[in-house]
């Protein structure tokens, strides 16, 4: 089968210097049945998987495949920035339409290491098949505490402030490809400000805002005047007549963090509402408070 | 959305206690933005992933979702037992086709269960979406090195004896769906012969004796009398009149071990050759030697 790419042995020419951010070693490269990494003994693992599909999560005919392994690494390593951890290692699969040609292939390749070599985070690992159906790619992210204790969804507490990273909704148009994950800010929030729950903002405003409350066993009260509005947000209400607070309560995949902290100060981000001890999500408008239904991303089987 | 299924906190109800086999912990368990194990400080962390797409590894219209599951679990267990380490969490993702349904989806990470629990290796993380595409499903695995050094498939050294778990060909009958990874197999063999390079066939004889060799700077000539022939291969045989050795050497999902060793002891294994220093693989019959093209899967792209 001369002639035919080989991408594995393209990725292993393409990788540098094994170097794992600050502590892990690349003990066996990729080409191995599996790689081998020296994990370092006093950093927590910090693992989790996203994959990104043809028609769900990108649209092939429309999106270049560089700006779709942008996004799946760039999905991953949002959810470190989620836990205040730092992206250490990735893993790769991608199930690859039948005839796109090696190009293709190496573009995406490309991408995946366009969102990962700023953070210092080798790809490892990874398996490509070709197939008869659409575009599947996969990344498990591999992140380190390097010092701080991972956070999580659970710890929000009554009193505690909402706060959000920045502007939402709209991002369909165009935002979803090219946002930047907030890991260094998230790294330096979450001990600055004491954060005691974190998400990133996939699912949408009002559906991720009940998964921390519903893990933290809180609620929450938002202040509609408070959330940041993206300016996407109000181009989209010119194409489709929905208010820009709707998209920026349920739109999703803004990929800013929702955190909550004991501290009401106003900084780089924005505080849009208070932990209540009753559980729900409420949106407080100028017309009284109300049930904040969650309405973005549902993953439904 | 009231009335749709909740995979993740049905998963999460099935989760046993968290324990990684001897050793590691798990911190934060699925459910937030990522998982946090505590790994052990004198393990290596060996990881990969590999993913099972229908219409290549499976066919949905045959295969229940519980072997789909068995089997993606299996190859990512059958590449530990290729290192010599011991499984110890796994993560996973599941593109679903839309309209499937909850027990489906159960009954696809049952599967995956009854294939990991054996080993103690829990699911740590996942992520599961509907879709119009195929079933797609991926596992990235991560191993402990537990007081072995992993075993690559860079190490063999002319004169070292090669060596097959056991018997080849004819898997597509059925033994893709159903093999059990040689985890245990292949942690004894290791330290007891001194085995010098390993990998699982997958990929059939003729190619993954190929990887081994390339990644060892060696040849390698097999005895084809000595090539341990599958029931399954003889049966296939009668269907389509290709040889049993043909099969054993190209058919591939076998999910054996291929290793080479020093020593030159027949044991529950079965001695098929010696590397040589000359690069290339060489099948030996009574007619002389003759070149072993690989002809096996490709990952052709």
């Amino acid at each position: 089968m001369s002639g035919e790419f080989d991408l594995i042995n393209w990725v292993r020419g393409q990788q540098p210097a094994p170097a794992v951010g600050g502590g892990a070693v690349v003990v066996v490269p990729p080409g191995d049945d599996l790689a081998v990494l020296k994990w370092p003994a006093d950093d927590l693992l910090v693992v989790g998987c996203d994959q990104v599909l043809d028609g769900v999560h990108f649209d092939a005919a429309r999106h270049t495949p560089r700006q779709v392994g942008r996004k799946v690494m760039n999905r991953n390593l949002s959810d470190c920035a989620a836990m205040a951890c730092l992206p250490a290692a990735a893993v790769v699969t991608v199930a690859l339409p039948r005839g796109v040609g090696a190009d293709y292939a190496k573009e995406l390749y490309l991408g995946l290491r366009d969102a990962a070599d700023p953070f210092g985070c080798p790809i490892v690992g990874g398996d490509t098949a070709s197939w008869p159906g659409p575009l599947v790619v996969t990344v498990t992210i591999m992140g380190r505490s390097a010092g701080l204790k991972p956070v999580t969804r659970a710890g929000a507490k009554p009193g505690d402030a909402v706060y959000v990273s920045g502007p939402l909704g709209g991002s369909i148009l165009g935002r979803h490809l090219t946002f930047e994950p907030r890991v260094a800010l998230g790294r330096r929030l979450a001990p600055d400000l004491g954060i005691t729950s974190m998400i990133d903002l996939s699912d949408g405003l009002s559906r991720d805002l009940g998964h921390l409350c519903r893990e933290s066993g809180v609620g929450a009260v938002i202040d509609a005047a408070a959330i940041p509005i993206h300016d996407d947000a109000i181009l989209l209400m010119q194409r489709d007549g929905r208010a820009p607070l709707d998209h920026a309560l349920n739109d999703g995949e803004d990929y800013e963090l929702l955190f909550t902290a004991p501290r009401g100060e106003r900084l780089v981000v924005t505080r849009i509402g208070t932990i209540t001890s009753e559980p729900g999500v409420w949106l407080q408008t100028d017309k009284g408070r109300e049930p904040l239904e969650p309405k973005g991303w549902e993953h439904g089987v």
